[in-house]
Parts: C-alpha cells; structure tokens; sequence
C-alpha cells in the first residue's frame, strides 16, 4: 500500500513565525503524499478581543457562540490555512487548504451534552476518504482546518487532534498511514521537567503502567487513549514529538511511538 | 464544448444574508458546472476598524498594507468563502472554496505602480484551468475568493472582477463560458434613476455612442472595457445583470448582454 503521512501541528507551533517557517520546510521535504492538519492560535484570542467578542469557559472548555465560530472560521479556515498554503507553494508543495465543508470533507453533528452547551461546536461523522484519494492521486496535499460542517449550513469548530485522528483511520482503508502528532516537547516524558526523558516506545501495558504510577500527566492521557483507538482502527503508525524533528519522526528516528505489541 | 458558468457577486449580496441565501439556492439549481467568485463586503471594515488597523486610501484606492491582508485573508477567504461554501453544500451543490494560492490556482505579482505603492494587490499573472477542469470533471463546483498568490509566499489582495474574467478566459479553451455579473442593478442602466431602463444588449458600436453621450457612469466604463476584453479573449457569453435574476440571466432572459456583434 501507498504510504501517506497525517501530521498535526498546534498552536504553539503556529504561533510562532520562524518555528512554522522551519517546519513547513520540513513538511515540503517529505517524499511522498501528506495531510497537514493544523490546529489554532493565539491570533483567534486576539481577534475576538479587539471585536469585543468575551470568551466563555465552562469547565475548562472554550464556547463555541455563534460571534466566536465567525472568529474562528476567520482565523483557522482563512488567516492560518491559507498562509500555510502558500507558504507550502513558496516551497515547492503543492497543497490545497480544506475545512470540512469543502468537498464535503468531513461532516459532523453539533456536539450534545448533557448539562454543558458547547455550542457550535462538532463531533465527526464521516471522512470523505473518496475526494482525499483523488487530490492526492493528483499530487495535491492537504491542509486541513480544524472547521467542520453539519450539512445543513453551519460550520462547526472541531478538535485538531481528533480531525487528524478520523482522517488517519478514514484513509488507513487503502494507505499504510503514518499519524504523528508534533508540539513542543521530544515526546511523551518520563519526566515532565526533562526534555530528554522522552520514550521510546509505548505499547498498551507500559501504558497501564506509567497511568497507574502518574507518570503521565493528565492532558496526555486522553490523547493516548485516541491514538491507541486509531492503532485498533488501522492506522498502521502513530508518533508524538517534537515539530522541530519532523524529517526524523517520519523515519520513526525521534518521539514516542505508540504501539499494539 | 461543454458550457461553464462562471459567476460574480459582490459585498452588496454578500452583506445581506437573506439576499445571499436567496443568491446560493438559485446558484445550487444552475444545471451544470459552475464557479462562483465572491468579492468583499462590510465585515472586513467592521473586523479592520474593531482591530485598529486604519484604512488608508490613496485617489480613491484602498491601499492592502500587511494588516490589511492579514483582515483580507480571514474575511474573504475564511469568513466569506467558507460560510458560501457550507450554504451550498446544504443546498445539495457540491463545492469546494479555494484562494489563487490553493493547488496554485492563480498567480499573481505585486502590482507596481510609479507613484502609488498599493501594498499587498495583486494583478493576476495565470490561471491554472487544469487544476479548474480536474475539480469539475469530479462534479466538484468552485467557490474562490479574490485573494490571490505570488509563488514566493506571499497572499495577494485581488480584485474579484478580474478573477472572474481570468477564470473566464482561461476556462473559455475548452467549455462555452457565460461569464455572468451579479450586482445590485437589474442591468446596465439607460437611466440611473430608473430600474426597469436596463439595456438588452450592448455591442462595440452601442458601447462607444452610449460613452459620447455621457449615459453610461463612470464605473461602468472599465467594467464593460474589461467584458469587451474577456469577449475578444474567447469567453462566449457575458452578461451583467441582478442577482435576484440569476435564473434568468443564465438563459439570457434578464440583464444586459455584452455582445461582439
């Protein structure tokens, strides 16, 4: 089968103009076909802000009201999208900028909770996995936005990680799909406060392990839990690390690798 | 040949949702391909204003500084693009929404000037009809904004207009294009004062008696000059038109045609 890389970037990668420059160059290097699905910023913060649109949280969690969805459309589906992708041409790669409302990407269906309204915001459906082997085949790469839509006329704002994820396991169909998810630290630590305790390599035990001795801290571990139900739902390779060591992660020379044995 | 519409609207259609809405469901039942260009409209003001990014303009000519492109960027190719695009895919019309930079759609230079810098504005240098004809051959409907690219990584702020002419020209090799204008006018107007005074039909010879006699504004002018152009250029079929009238304007039933003959 094909090789295809998903790749996911955050917010501390994009916000930071020489780190994002250096990445891209990286992404463009890649030899074969790739999905960059990227996530937000502190831009969309600052553009509610100046717009006197407040930002409400419950429990942590960031409320999606129709002003903040028009922010968002705004900043990830325009300003981010569409900079990366010329910053990709500038470089060589050929890639169009999708959200989920293009083509028909991906549907979602506005989240519901039993006591907390998200608002506009969507848990996914169904990944066209049609469209994205076309564009591929083509030699077009993706950039996703993290916007879906509901197919009844509305954006939906939708977790990065989990688009990247669907993606992966939409296209692991008729691609030996590698998912690596890149952000600022050189993997899953041992130890929080040492940038070179990442490890190796964990398997569905050593998880059970570092859970039950709170090694792992809480943010991470929903995130693993996702990537283990990916590896169940056939994504051949999943990796965290570092956005600066992408052309090693590829190679799987760098970050943890999340594995079934 | 196959026929192509290819399809212009501007911020009066776009800053009025019901008149938009109204627009798209007529776009979706267009029988055939179709591309819609989309110009602007208020909310990039109101996002510039509530951002603190003052609006310099220089003879009349609004002048794209890089904060400017940055308010462009999000309001046009995000804001804008996404919402059509989400309303058309609910009205069963399948699209994709697209900037010059997405698959190098359309390049374009900074445009130079020897008195007047006007920053980020871009004056189109290729369409790349390829990629256009791949996306249409899939069932696949374009909606592109007027933000262009110049290959070395920079967005460009680009008249609509002229991306709809550029598309229309280039598309014109291999389909019969009707390059329709939607605004808010039923037509190029004998009397400004009076709605129901569109002219049907406009030809070289009509055109040059219409401008001795001073009827035709002076906006108007560069907008039939340019049509004139797309016609000699290859585009079989131009109208200007209301685009409450979009159904009839793609049978030639309203509006004005702008005809060789």
């Amino acid at each position: 089968m094909e090789k295809l890389y998903v790749i996911k970037i955050g917010g501390n990668i994009i916000d930071d103009e020489a780190k994002l420059s250096s990445f891209l160059q990286s992404f463009a290097l890649i030899d074969g076909k790739k999905i960059l699905v990227h996530g937000g910023g502190k831009l969309a913060t600052r553009v509610a802000e100046a717009m006197g649109i407040s930002q409400q949280m419950i429990d942590g969690r960031r409320i999606t009201d129709a002003e903040t969805l028009k922010v968002v459309t705004m900043v990830y589906a325009g300003f981010i999208n569409k900079n990366i992708v010329a910053k990709l041409q500038a470089n060589g790669c050929n890639t169009i900028g999708l959200t989920g409302a293009d083509g028909n990407l991906i549907t979602a269906h506005k989240r519901s909770h039993a006591t907390i309204d998200y608002g506009f915001v969507g848990d996914v459906d169904a990944v066209n996995d049609e469209l994205i082997s076309q564009l591929l085949q083509k030699n077009i790469n993706l950039v996703v936005a993290p916007v879906t839509h509901d197919s009844k006329g509305s954006l939906l704002n939708t977790n990065a990680d989990t688009i990247a994820q669907e993606i992966a396991k939409a296209m692991s169909r008729g691609h030996e799909v590698s998912l690596i998810y890149c952000f600022e630290k050189r993997g899953v630590l041992l130890n929080a406060e040492d940038e070179d305790s990442a490890i190796a390599e964990i398997n569905p035990a050593y998880f059970s392990t570092l859970k039950e001795k709170e090694i792992i801290s809480a943010g991470m571990i929903p995130k693993l839990d996702n990537a283990f139900a990916a590896l169940q739902s056939g994504v051949q390779h999943i990796l965290i690390g570092h956005a600066d060591d992408l052309s090693q992660l590829i190679n799987n020379q760098a970050g943890t690798a999340i594995t079934n044995e």
